[in-house]
């Protein structure tokens, strides 16, 4: 089985019970109890991870480059502002895809622009849970170029 | 089977010849042969449209309405710019996901932004063709809510 | 009687339907026998046209030109991007009113600037279908100048 | 017969005298003559007045809401910049129509925007001191709202 | 016993009755009631005055330096504009502490700045009524500064 | 002698007292007693007065346009931000001087920009109490023209 | 001969009608027949078209790629709007110069910057129909490089 | 007692020591110290933390929602650039106060937006240690809302 | 005599012959000859030069600081854009007074800011010819300050 | 023959070594020979120039107006930042054209704008060294306007 | 020996392997090694760190004020964005230097601003690992200032 | 020796008498001795040169291709605005180095922002008359590159 990640940023340890008008009534892990089944199906090996610290998402994302074939980063608040984490996913050498639970452009202006998707992949967004899925789809694609 | 279109705007007729570093090489009636089957699998009876004319695929839209479940649409260069085709989108009652072959965040600075996302269920970029066949499995996910 | 046009833009053709809470319930053609009533009692003769497209707008307004004595325009979402409608009213000698069913200037930022706006004669925005008839009163106005 | 106001704002009671080539040659008074019989034929009782003071406005604005059912404010300069008098309309209960003799849209860049606009029913420019008129038509249609 | 001021802008006199969800049903006569009795605990002299006026309120403060040791200033809607107020409360020696009722950063954009603010000793905004209260506590500390 | 006036803004009635390093030490009245003085050399009668009031300013520069051949306004706070008093400047026939005591330029960026300046026929300053007697100079030489 | 074109934008068939103080006195056919003759001596087989549709364009630029060694457009209006017409010069690929019969840098700010010119070969504008001229002469240049 | 947090954010820990022309010259341990016994005159049991990184602050606040009934938080330099620490408030359910030291609104461009005030109940600045004490007052007046 | 100076800037040359309706038909030579004039009653030693270099300018006002008392500058078109002579008139430590012959706050927006003026004692804009002798007179005060 | 001039602006003298991949591998010399050969073609006596310095293309454009019937300009790196030059061209009485070999909307943002064509009769950008041999074609045409 | 540190923001211990085209290919290690040569030649004890995380570098700055004399400090991603950090430096009593290893004006525009530069000593970029070296050579200065 | 060049731009001849406060006590004079004797110790044969010309420091830069190996450039007050310098510095193709005495990024946003940054080999400011000899160490780790 093929090793990714999918690793979530800060706040999104409180799903299902921060604002669910906006991100869903599912926990975080209930979302990774499906996502380790679709991941299966793909022949993925899932390994996840949360951190409500910039440096730590920086510090995994330096680690994963080590083991991993890519991964499903949602960057939460950071997308909009961290430019050190966009740096980070430059540097490492597998594909990120940039995933977001919420449509962002359809929220307040600061959150239509993702200081991070240039250097991704490709980014996925407004999908609820099912963002995560689609970005595994994703890495299946990217990972089997044809 | 459920019907929903695929909605392709301006340029796209030119795909596989246009710009192939940046769009890709495979054609438009290749891409469209390969999510008629992607669509079979999901149940869906997949219809194809082109246009150039802004208009058109307000018309085309509209028409949708009356006959779809959903749809997937690449509003090429009007993307950026259009307000009428954003309120085509909010007027009808179905889900349009926003779908573009390349990552328009890594882009133009006047590519970042899109007038129309912020009235489709969700947006998908980045992936080639593949970026239609996310943006058919986004929709039955959206169809099958649970 | 005095001959003069109706204009409708982009999407105006699903009135009713369409968002009722900002654009009101009532159908196009219901506005349309009801501006007729309204013209006649003004002496005028109105002829209504509606369409998706930018340029077929374009080709209206240039025929309206050599027949029509004035009119009266909503031109939808162009309104706030098409500076090819500007130059058409702005190169056709006869007064023509831009009008909009729902007050532009307390929704989105973006609706708060209209391009075609300064090639007018006036503009009236907010009174749902009675913007129309305003606009007729308007051009009465105009064409009895005292 | 309904009480409703007509309200001019700063510099508006030099009109005839003022910029006659932006504001017309007609005087204040005369106006008013003209919109008391405009008035009296759609059966409202027309109270005038006009003030250079911003605060001044806004008290009349304040003490209208205990006798009028709507009225026509023409916040001259003050559309541009007063938030307060935003506040003023959004704080009483009865429809305000914004009217303007001249088409500000094709002015100066700082007289496109009006801070009021977003509070009131709707807004008229362009028509002379028959943009008064219209407000009268415009309230008339809000206060027999079908 | 302290004689301190408090001063409420434009539109302040219209509380308890204008958009009572963002302002608050309590009329400005019975909060002023509760601030004498605060005012009473910290052995200040309240003395009080609302004005629609953006000049009377620079009157008023300009005459509060002669006779006060400091106040409490609710510029209301003059807040984001007024750059002449802001050169009174710099132009006099006494502390003056800004307030608000509702959180201003919490809604339109053009409320996010005040003008006023820098020429201040401080702001508090957010608290309904109390934020008069909290202005007096403050006002307290500033005046007998350890 | 020919009428002409000198117009004061907003807090101008401190001066002398009100942050002397940037206005000044020289009080209001004595500032007038010289230029009455200055005038007088210039066959000038120069009327006097003060206004905190944007709409008493107004209500002054219209009465002016009676009796008075020109004037010298320093329009203070309000020279950045009011609309209504350039739309007076504009509407009467007389010359507008626009006088700072401080230089505009070197302080806030705010200040920079004068609403007023484009009605005026010339600005001055940065003398101190000087710019009003400039001003009259100017003036002098606008009535003289040769 | 050398197949190349020459496309007109929208309001370009109103030439010589349509605001002659900008645009000069001489109709689109007399142009034409003009440049038939420009392009004569340049061994160019010029052929022509004229659409007010942004798509039709889109449409003729895409096909003119199968049989036109190069051509000179004037985008008009939609100079300053399309990206979906320079994604569609970009993605032919032969040689594309726009033209402009006005200085459109000496025009409204929104005609500085046109969308379309950075996918051109290079820009003439403000010499009136000779711009068209200068355009095949600019063109034979390209095409005979050396 | 009623358990209310304290939230210090990045550099206070140096407070006393750190710019005390703008900070004041009282530690962070004193501060403490004063705002425990203002606390139990109000029946609040405070907790206090204080950290230089974002994230912990994030963990810090989302700890606190299950045992605070709302605290008092100056997010210092974070205030300025955090969507995460925003969005970490909005997500939990008790009421947090925004606190500064300094007035905020006097100081560089920078640092007069909040991006963290949108979510809090209210903001209070430029009070030194006591805009803390102002917090607990503001709080207990939410907690006993009447 | 008390030797100052006056320096032109560019395109000055031509004055008298270049764009007469803004800058006045009186030449150069002409203008230094009433100058000389008026300098002489003030008691100053009047030399003037005039350069198109921006480097030339510069040189002249660092050789000025050396036998000058002060001076009045013209800058030009270099106003609006040179921060070099800028900072020259703020290393040189006599007050340089700034003029215009046109009233630049009402000609286009780049003229409208002075990168020049912040060094400067002050500016006087829009009197034509009598700018200059303005400028003496505002200098004579400044060097014989009371 | 009908004497013009050809002025380069600033590193034009480096032409062929400088950047050759975007000025083209021409020298300066080189295309003085060309474009000597061109304009006896069409009747002119070209005279060139080249300098460095501002102001002294400023001093040649105001000598040239004494002699010339017009001319080509290239203002090379200050076409984005010379007032200066753009007063020059508006006063001086004989048509100016702007010339670019690079087409200046294809490089950098602030090389998008140019400062001094509005001042000219036309532009062209793009052409390499055959910019300048449009720019005589067209002043050929601008001279015998039929 | 004078204890200095040198402190290496986020991304910076992936040098070697990341974007070597742009940060060089060097490792971190072979830096630090060179730099401990560096620093004896200039009698600097040089100790090392390297965080990803912006609260430990905050930490870590806070902490060297009570053992080094100064330091070179590398902010990577953080300089664009960290209020908190620019704070750190302000708030610390010893000088700083900020290095950074890429031009970053030459970079994207967001890379252009420093927010933390206002706040050190000075700044060097562009040199490699070089530019430690050079602000070792800084710092040599600025701590023997004569 | 290595020949090499360091140019001193406008207002640089007046160091020691100007603003020092910014720029230090240090003539320029004095400065060059220093770095005369710098560059001995580095195998440079240091040549000067100053100049306040815009043209004259690009004369310059364009003569150094011919004979130094690279230079250290500070171009004062043009940083900001003269893209000509630019350009000068990315045609000729030898290292430049960009220094300022000042820490420019502490100072007016104006400064902020270096136009000829970009086309150096990398910059350095703040370090008063170090600033050069930083440049050239820098210089010489950029010839000897291992």
């Amino acid at each position: 089985m093929i090793p990714v990640f999918i690793l979530h940023g800060p706040n999104l340890n409180l799903l299902g019970e921060r604002e669910p008008g906006i991100y869903g009534q599912v926990s975080l892990p209930d979302i990774n109890l499906r996502l380790i089944e679709s991941g299966m199906q793909m022949n993925f090996e899932v390994r996840f991870s949360q951190s409500n610290q910039e440096g730590t998402l920086i510090d995994y994302l330096q680690d994963a480059r080590l083991w991993a074939k890519g991964g499903v980063f949602n960057p939460g608040g950071y997308s909009h502002t961290s430019i050190a984490l966009r740096d980070t996913v430059a540097a490492i050498h597998i594909p990120v895809i940039e995933v977001h639970l919420s449509n962002i452009h359809a929220r307040e202006e600061f959150r239509h622009r993702s200081m991070i998707a240039p250097a991704c992949a490709g980014t996925i967004a407004g999908f609820g849970w099912r963002s995560y899925h689609l970005g595994l789809v994703a890495l299946q694609g990217l990972l089997s170029q044809d």
